[in-house]
């Protein structure tokens, strides 16, 4: 079966849960529907994140990426809804998601949301 | 009827807020008038900001920046002005107001104006 | 009605027929489907054209780009398609498109399609 | 009396008319208005040409270029027509224009006007 | 079976034979083994070409550069062979193959090649 | 009579005393003589200041800036004189003031002087 | 005998061991195999430390980071076990490792581990 | 007694005239004054030649471009200045002059001027 | 008698000791030979201080880097070398030297030493 | 023995007589003495040539550059030597040579000599 869109976000356990590192991943290729017009947005995202005790699986995230494309999201609330799944899925030590949407009426927007575990 | 200039900001109920998050926004097209000559000039403005209960609305945001393409303008005053208005129409946890304006003379100007709420 | 994707291009009447000049634009937004695959595909589009009787309109371009959202296109054929395509809508004294399509399997692609009028 | 939007442009004779040289100028600074939405286009103008008998004024051309603020213009028209009028006010060997026209609807615009003397 | 390093280029027939078009593709991921010491070496490499009837399909392409892996190359050598045998692959109008291999002693190099059908 | 060279800086009232702002000009357009061999130096100098109750006004600040371009100055001497003197005409709550200073011998400079109101 | 990829990494006595100071190396020239495809994976390599009583000699650097050309290895994994091995073999007073990995299905990842000396 | 600025710009023999080569040099480092206002004007010059039997002597060429810094000189003339008085000194097989002068008005200006020996 | 290299750093009285400033001084002409291979290294130095009663004179730092060209000198013993000799010259309240090393076998080496005055 | 500078270039046969191809080569790692002063120059120099019989190679070449550390040479002159000892070594179709020295004086130089074999 072909590869499909999908809210599901895989994780793995942290190979090396003893060193402190990070973990930052950037797409170019990040497209949903404006909510109000329908018509397609594009923005670049970059994820950062200190890993607990498990990985986010990158095959799941592109799947996980793509799963928006169809959809109508504002920029600030898509951002964050990227921040919440991501953080559901792996329950890192800390996590910032940047959304750098392309220009609009002159104007370009970038929403970056922070977590922070409690 | 066709979009207007105007000072009206309008903002919209922060989708996330108890999420920590930021929220910039970029424009290279701000054109206002020199109040000593009446020449035109012309800047990049740059807005960061952290929502408190609202966000502000990127149409209106375009709308308001356009009504001061015919005003004349110091670039110290109209930078303050700015946040001022800013602030008052989203009332954020803070909020910084970059304007980088063209050289003139030979030399470029850039005011950095920041407002953190009481 | 709000805007839809189209495979239509609209033209206006060139509106200084005995000028010479170029008409260049470019977009860093098109996205179509892998047709092995069904993944997505990203590519940055350039179209180059000397105006015959007509020049292609923008609103209507924006979307004719849009209208490959949801097909499955290899790079090669694309290009093509795009360039067959405005050819017919404007008849030009001559088109080049440009297709820079994003690395996949550590390649990146960049087709060249050129029409001259016979 | 302040200096003012003019559409007429000024020369000056060329002071080394048997030397064989370019003259090239540009600007970040030039708006217009959208015929269709009245709203602020923004564009770059670039403009090159070689000096016959005469030569472009440059206090004059920021008059000039300034006269197309509060005007409706299509981005192919107004390079044309900055073209036409340039070449009337000198008379050069040849000329070319170039707008770089600002991204509208994810699309940005260059459109390259050129005139060589008869 | 997973996917092996290949001598095989594959082709697929041009889909636009009518039309006039070039192909580039462009990797920085390609490594070889220096002759004379064993030693890995990296190179970046570009290629262009105009199909005639075959054009080179990109699975193979990469399963191609993958196979000089574990080989001993000179630069010189290397550039020509990747250029003999992907015309071999898909006989094209014409093909320039540029190789350009990391800084080794201070000094880096570019070899470009190019064939012509006869 | 036309603008001079001027060792006066004049100052407005800040216009907006209450707010926390930064204003940080630039110019690329500075030339002293060196006062070891008479001939020209050339600097890009950059101002950064948090205004207190005045600002530094911009025409004045292109007369002082020129005044130095018949003066023999050492690149240390000078970046402090420029910071000095402007500290004195504005009184601000901090201002630094960087000189880069061009290459001669292979050696570029870079002074950064700053000043904290007590 | 020729240079050999070796897991060995030699070190040398710290010159200045009574000076404060950082020393940082970098690759381009970075390649393992990825565990589930067993294709070659791509990445640079930066290393920062502050030297404690020795220093990483740079040839046997170069033959441990050759060692990684023919295994398996996870980008999370690879870039630790980098830092693991190094701070054995120099017991510094602190590392950090970059490891940035080239671009797969639309994303690239960058790896920051850092050991502070207990 | 020190260097002085002076019109003279001595030449030496061409150590090479069988050879086919060119030189040219650059300097960010050109300043004039205006003619009309008696304010200070900046460019980037850029001389490249086909020596004949002569070459321009580079310490020469420093004094001969700041003999021009007292002086009124107009974009267009002074560029054409330039040329005549290279050409003069070391008769070219070519030569090119280009002055890139900083913007005033929101606008630059870059003049080329070329001569061909007869 | 003509410059030669020297290890002698001669100073100059601080001309704003009541200032608080700093100094970077940057060449991209350091080269050493190799103490291993004998053959020469390149590197890009940068050195910033906070002036004492004593500013480093720059004449004569020319001739002290010159004076390393014929020594051979490993990466991390020179930088900081250069460190002590310079900190011992003018007494600094902080100095920090940076030697950016050229590639050798695909790796670059930057050393960054601090002193700071007890 | 340890390599030495040497002005001796070695070359081997071209291992693809029967393929048009160019080779490319380029160091920032060029010094010389200044005739005039005694004092260090530094350039970059690039080579590009088309072989016929033979290709130059590498090893040598690094020594044969290195061969000009301890020489006075004049910026043109010196160029057109290292053209004219590369061509007698391998006898190219064509060779250009570009030394690119760094600013002295304000002034940085560019050299291109070409040969086309007769």
């Amino acid at each position: 079966m072909p590869l499909q869109p999908s809210k599901t976000i895989e994780s793995f356990p942290n190979p090396h849960p003893n060193n402190t590192y990070t973990i930052r991943f950037h797409t170019d290729e990040f497209t949903t529907l404006c909510p109000m017009t329908g018509q397609p947005d594009f923005a670049q995202i970059t994820v950062e994140y200190a890993p607990g005790e498990k990985c986010l699986e990158s095959k799941s995230l592109k799947q996980y990426l793509w799963s928006f494309r169809d959809e109508g999201n504002f920029h600030e609330d898509v951002t964050n809804i990227l921040l919440n799944d991501m953080v559901q899925a792996c329950e890192p030590k800390w996590m910032t998601v940047t959304g750098h949407f392309n220009i609009r009426g002159g104007i370009d927007f970038v929403i970056v949301a922070k977590h922070v575990k409690a």
